[in-house]
């Protein structure tokens, strides 16, 4: 078999083989395939596309290229979670203590973040003395007794995909859906789950645009869970606006407690609420996702799944009482207000703009070797929808070392205002795979 | 500027500017710019297409990237020509000592051969003692006082376009119009003539299979042409046989010498008497095509064109008495009859299998480094349309050292034969650019 071969069958729109799939996947992470025919490659497939089953062997080449997670000894209905990325998106922080409240065991691996968008792990870590870093064993004895455990991506597995999402960074090819969607499934696939919630998020502020993209990108990854027998539902979220009013690190642990502690944030606590009935109902804590909202709803209001983020904290080394005063994470040192110039009624907060002055404060990674500040960041005074006067507050920057200029400029112009009340838009936009 | 952005326009269907393409041409010249980078965007090209204006671009990049001939202290006007290679193929043994007996200056720089298709510097150095490698100087003056020199194509003309195309060779970048294009169009500017006739192969031995292929390169190529103030001038030519009786190189010669005596070899006097022409007017020697066809006929049924190619040999070191003595050039050592295992019509004769088959007795080369035997080759008994009898010799296989087994089963199976009399096809199928 020759690789050209493969590239001249995808280029004149040929359907890949098993064998051609492999045999690209295996050659390429050996390094027997050389750079140059791979980014040809993965061009071609960026025009030509893959279908169902091309995009599903691809996953499980990727699977297949390194190590994989046997949670099969620990009983129960192991639910993975995974969102595509947006700005303010700490839904992971509450809806695995939510879900594990319910009795569902929660094993995730979760990664850090890169440009304007958050990670988990970095979110954690604000929490002083919380660890990530754990072996195996560790790992899922922790999901056995506790039932929830977290730790950083560990780079044993899908090293296939580790290589081919490098070269597609710098060729110009992430931004296809079969290649999108192998990767993010490959990488639950090879956790071990049973189930899989996907939260699709949409708008300017996320990498999926247009609604219509986020349905291709949900309906790909559905199949790809179905045709490998994982029952799969993905949630397409809003994300023109930032999710929430906190967007850094420690910011978004605190606004996660308080989430736990039975507040409605707006925005936020709706896509909580869907995205952990979703996972309740796959884990088989209820029989309809429906039926399962109340559930969650309850130990929301109840504070039981506060105190499994308490034991989650304690289980890794972080300091609990945090749940309690979270006054006891990182706090910045200065704050700027951004006020605004005009009257008006906010139209939209350009997600994507945000991020990026949160970045600059030092709550985001410019480059994978930045170092966080993790006090840093910026609470949101208003959202979409709201009214406000000249003058009045819209955000504010909370920062230690970083010049706050750029930030600032950035996040003025974020808060895009207008004459007329904005039509409010509801945070979820459809979900895709539920039916089954 | 950033090769990513330059990737991404053109993936999503935009038009690159001067500057973009300068920068990806140059930048990868000087391996600024990784392979990865080049193939992915070589491969976008493949997909999204480029527009005249880009592709005239493309040519003079690659024109630019390197050192260029200037023939402008030569008087007259220097006519170039091209053939897009093809099995059999002669030509330019017989129109450039045409043309230079009509008086126009040619300055010509050729090609070897590889795989199923010859070059003309092997062919010309199958004459004992014909040397093609010169310098520029001795290249010109041999111009300038004796009107025609032919030599080998050196590396310092258009390092781009060399590197380039090493890279799409591995790529499968290769088929693609304004690739070709670019890459034809720029050695022929760099070799700084002022009018280009094009000989576009057409057919199952040719690169490109249909006419609209055919059609569309030819254009581009005028285009760019005309674009860069050059005359140019496409002329479409049948390549579903091999072109003559002869494939090899001493052969070639030997029929080149044959047509410049004044036989009329059925196909092939056809292809030199029409590109004759089409050079003869774009070179000044007659007002119109049609009125150049006469006195290109007449040099080669007077014997001055022989004449020509005499001093030509002579001139570059070759023994001049080939030109009377055909024997004199090499004789191969053996010889086999392929004959016919049926009575019938001949209907095609697939050239590129004649091609291989003349490769594998060493008349051409599998790999660059492989060295030619150059009394090997082919001799064709029929041809498309002709009446065969069972037993009946096809073709004939001459040889030294080569087994000739495989170029048997090969030569053997290219003629097709069939119980119907074949239409005869024209040599000449269409020509592009001629008005003007």
């Amino acid at each position: 078999m020759q690789i050209t071969d493969i590239i001249r069958k995808k280029k004149n729109g040929g359907v890949l083989s098993a064998e051609e799939i492999t045999f690209f996947v295996d050659g390429y992470t050996k390094g027997e395939i050389p750079d140059y025919q791979a980014s040809a490659l993965l061009m071609a497939i960026w025009f030509a596309g893959m279908n169902k089953e091309e995009t599903s062997l691809l996953t499980m080449s990727y699977v297949h290229s390194g190590e994989t997670i046997d949670l099969s000894d620990i009983p129960g209905i192991k639910v993975d979670k995974h969102s595509t990325g947006g700005v303010g998106d700490k839904v992971s922080l509450i809806v695995l203590p939510v879900v594990a409240s319910l009795g569902i065991p929660v094993a995730k691996l979760s990664g850090r973040g890169l440009g304007h968008t958050g990670g988990t792990v970095d979110k954690l870590e604000s929490i002083p003395g919380f660890c990530t870093e754990m072996d195996l064993d560790r790992f899922k004895n922790q999901v056995r007794t506790h039932g929830v455990a977290i730790a950083g991506q560990t780079g044993h597995l899908t090293p296939a995909d580790k290589k081919i999402y490098a070269l597609r960074d710098v060729t110009e090819t992430v931004d296809s859906i079969p290649l999108i969607a192998a990767s993010i499934m490959s990488k639950k696939l090879a956790a071990g789950s049973d189930a899989i919630v996907l939260d699709v998020k949409t708008g300017e502020g996320a990498f999926m645009k247009s609604l219509e993209e986020s349905r291709a990108l949900a309906q790909t990854m559905v199949d790809i869970g179905r045709h490998l027998g994982k029952r799969t539902v993905a949630v397409l979220t809003e994300m023109n606006e930032p999710l929430g009013r906190e967007i850094g690190n420690a910011n978004e642990v605190k606004e996660a407690i308080s989430i736990l502690r039975g507040e409605k944030i707006p925005g936020l606590y709706e896509v909580v609420v869907e995205i952990s009935a979703y996972m309740a109902w796959l884990g088989g804590a209820a029989p309809t996702q429906e039926t399962a909202r109340p559930l969650v709803e309850k130990v929301l209001q109840e504070g039981s799944a506060l105190k499994t983020l308490k034991r989650l904290i304690a289980d890794q080394g972080g300091d609990a009482n945090v749940v309690e005063d979270p006054d006891r994470l990182p706090q910045a040192a200065n704050h700027r207000e951004v006020c605004s110039d005009r009257a008006g009624f906010v139209q939209q907060i350009i997600a994507t703009d945000i991020g990026y002055a949160a970045m600059h404060l030092g709550a985001g990674r410019q480059t994978k070797e930045d170092r966080l500040d993790y006090a840093a960041g910026i609470h949101l005074n208003h959202r979409v929808g709201d009214r406000v006067e000249k003058g009045d507050v819209l955000c504010t920057l909370w920062y230690n070392d970083a010049d706050p200029q750029e930030s600032e400029q950035l996040a003025k112009a974020a808060f895009v205002l207008g004459d007329e009340p904005a039509k409010e838009k509801g945070s979820i936009l459809e979900v895709v795979g539920a039916l089954s």
